[in-house]
């Protein structure tokens, strides 16, 4: 059983520490996205301990289309597979067959849709989410839900966010089922519960008031950062979080920027995850500490200066922004893979900072040093 | 100026070390191949340190097309470019053009061909081949040559190693200028000429022994592994490397599967490179002491062993079979990224060995016994 302690607080600011069985988490978090159990370019397990990784999250439907997590089971589970001791979250692959299925059909049951790799129809449904997520073994799984669109109407809202109240129920008793079972890969597997709602803030508030009696081991806000502003996705964490379990991690799914992040903890969220810091690595886009640079830009055809002067990640400490512009532009694999680990570096140190920044009461003027720092653009 | 001291001989075998300005290399060696100044596999130079690679061979006529040897030479050099301290070898881009672009004139002066990136017109001789890697800086040079078709007719061979002869000299006098100018990156760069003849014993021999006169720094023999049997090749290095000279270093130009290299060393060659390691590595294709195994193969879905048992490289020190292949399958560049680093570890070790049994005079035995372990097949 995981016990979430709070060390401090500053305003609706959390700093604290999850424990598990594979080890604390410090909170806040930043997740580090590795898809299929991989982190795009080229990044293992060994390199995210070089980027101060705390809890790496895979994708519960590309492992169940692709490998299998049958598979992952029978070879002892998604720890052992990808070898990484520390955290995993695996989400519940509601998003993607959401996302990345053409056609879908969303009954009572669960959802009915076509792999989007070869096809073949596949069903997933709560026991199903529950039953691979118990397969791949991670530490933290997430409840299987429905993420209504921002911009969908309010009775769609109301029906599909009362579909995922009775989902999560039935998530959690076949959580509990599994992990009672003898050869179950983690028996103390963590059962998350999302809140959605869109941006409608009594659904927003009547559906966390519901899932916060189910005494859950954490909670997360599902369904922001999926098109609406920025305003929105901070209003609804204003009137939603409150109503959450404090004494609970908090987890806001998919986001963001790190004026969103900071934005957010301030707000009481603890746990993050998102794709740009890999994606946007992938494409040459870099994270400072003074903006973000385009590294395709000629202006750094010759600049022997590392990407941030003083980064201590695996790329700054070795290489500079004109060579790692040349691999880009040459379409080496090695440009992506320095970019992904220096802005995944950037991000966990950002965590870090506010974590010092929290034990030291102080969260509010680094907060605001910070985004004006990254607003000042490149000297 | 560089010297190459013998240290042990077994048969036609040496086993040597070449004092450069980079540092000494030990011979046998096997140069890794990083084409535009990046081991394609998302492996950085400081990964080349943990694979064992003493020598990175880059190439000329890439880095000339893309990104400039003139930036190159204004940020202090390849070295300073891909931060690594030890020995580099370019070539001469000369068989890049030949094999690249698609139209090309060969002329008494050089050679008249279109960029394979943007079509642009280019003119490569002795002179622009020795300008470019004098602003690359490489510890080693090579001479600008024709490699004609191993099946070319008589005539067309010998007036094109003629040719060669004479580009060979001009190659001589222009690096000499080169290395006398004040602001060349590299004022030691050390010229090695390149023996051709295609498969005519007379003309290779004919063609060694005047290139032997012109005391450089060291020796290749070229125009091989282009799709002659190995017969011919092993025939070859038999008639010609006798007629270069033996307290100089051998290089068997793009040569080759550890089985050549093996022989190759017996004959009395000492530097090899190839792509076979990084392009093999790339699909899944890995290097064992039981030969070769194709991770694609379904047989290792559940292997829980690394390629190699007991290899202590990147890849094998912590990742499995069955993790590997799920990358490569799921098209992640971390599967490339680990094969590509097994496969160069295993051919610097492989060196390796091949130094310890010269130092221990049992060279044939070694030798013997590699390929009879490599011929059976995995357990």
């Amino acid at each position: 059983m995981a016990t979430y302690e709070i060390l401090k607080e500053e305003g609706r600011a959390k700093r604290a520490v999850f424990h598990t069985v594979h080890g604390d988490i410090q909170t806040p978090v930043f997740m580090n996205v590795g898809t299929v159990a991989a982190i795009k370019g080229a990044v293992s397990t060994q390199d995210l301990k070089d980027v101060k990784c705390q809890v790496e999250l895979s994708n519960t439907y590309h492992l169940h289309v692709r490998t299998g997590d049958k598979l992952i089971k029978e070879v002892g589970g998604l720890h052992k597979f990808m070898v990484w001791d520390r955290p995993i979250l695996t989400d519940s692959g509601g998003f993607q067959v959401f996302s990345l299925s053409g056609l879908r059909k969303i009954k009572e049951e669960g959802v009915y849709f076509n792999s989007h790799i070869d096809g073949r129809k596949i069903f997933m449904g709560p026991e199903e989410s529950m039953q691979i997520q118990s397969n791949l073994g991670s530490t933290i799984a997430m409840a299987f839900d429905e993420c209504p669109s921002s911009v969908a109407e309010r009775k769609y809202v109301e029906d599909s966010v009362a579909r995922t109240t009775r989902w999560l129920e039935r998530c959690k008793t076949e959580m509990a089922r599994l992990n009672s079972l003898e050869d179950t890969v983690n028996k103390e597997q963590l059962l998350f519960g999302i809140n959605q709602g869109a941006i409608f803030d009594d659904i927003r508030i009547d559906h966390a008031k519901k899932i916060a009696e189910m005494d859950l081991d954490g909670y997360a806000i599902g369904g922001l950062a999926v098109g609406e502003s920025h305003e929105d996705m901070y209003h609804i964490l204003d009137v939603t979080v409150p109503h959450l379990p404090k004494n609970k991690p908090t987890y806001l799914m998919g986001v963001g920027t790190p004026a969103n992040i900071l934005e957010a903890v301030e707000r009481g969220v603890d746990f993050f995850d998102c794709v740009y810091p890999t994606r946007n690595g992938r494409h040459g886009h870099l994270y400072t500490n003074h903006g973000k640079i385009n590294l395709f830009n000629q202006k750094y055809e010759k600049d022997m200066s590392p990407i941030e002067e003083g980064c201590q990640c695996p790329a700054c400490k070795h290489y500079s922004r004109a060579y790692i512009r040349h691999l880009l532009k040459a379409k080496e694999m090695l440009g992506m893979r320095l970019c992904v680990l220096h802005n995944l570096y950037f991000y966990n140190t950002m965590m870090e900072e506010i974590r010092d920044a929290l034990d030291a009461g102080r969260f509010h003027e680094y907060k605001a040093e910070k985004l004006y720092n990254m607003s000042q653009g490149q000297k």
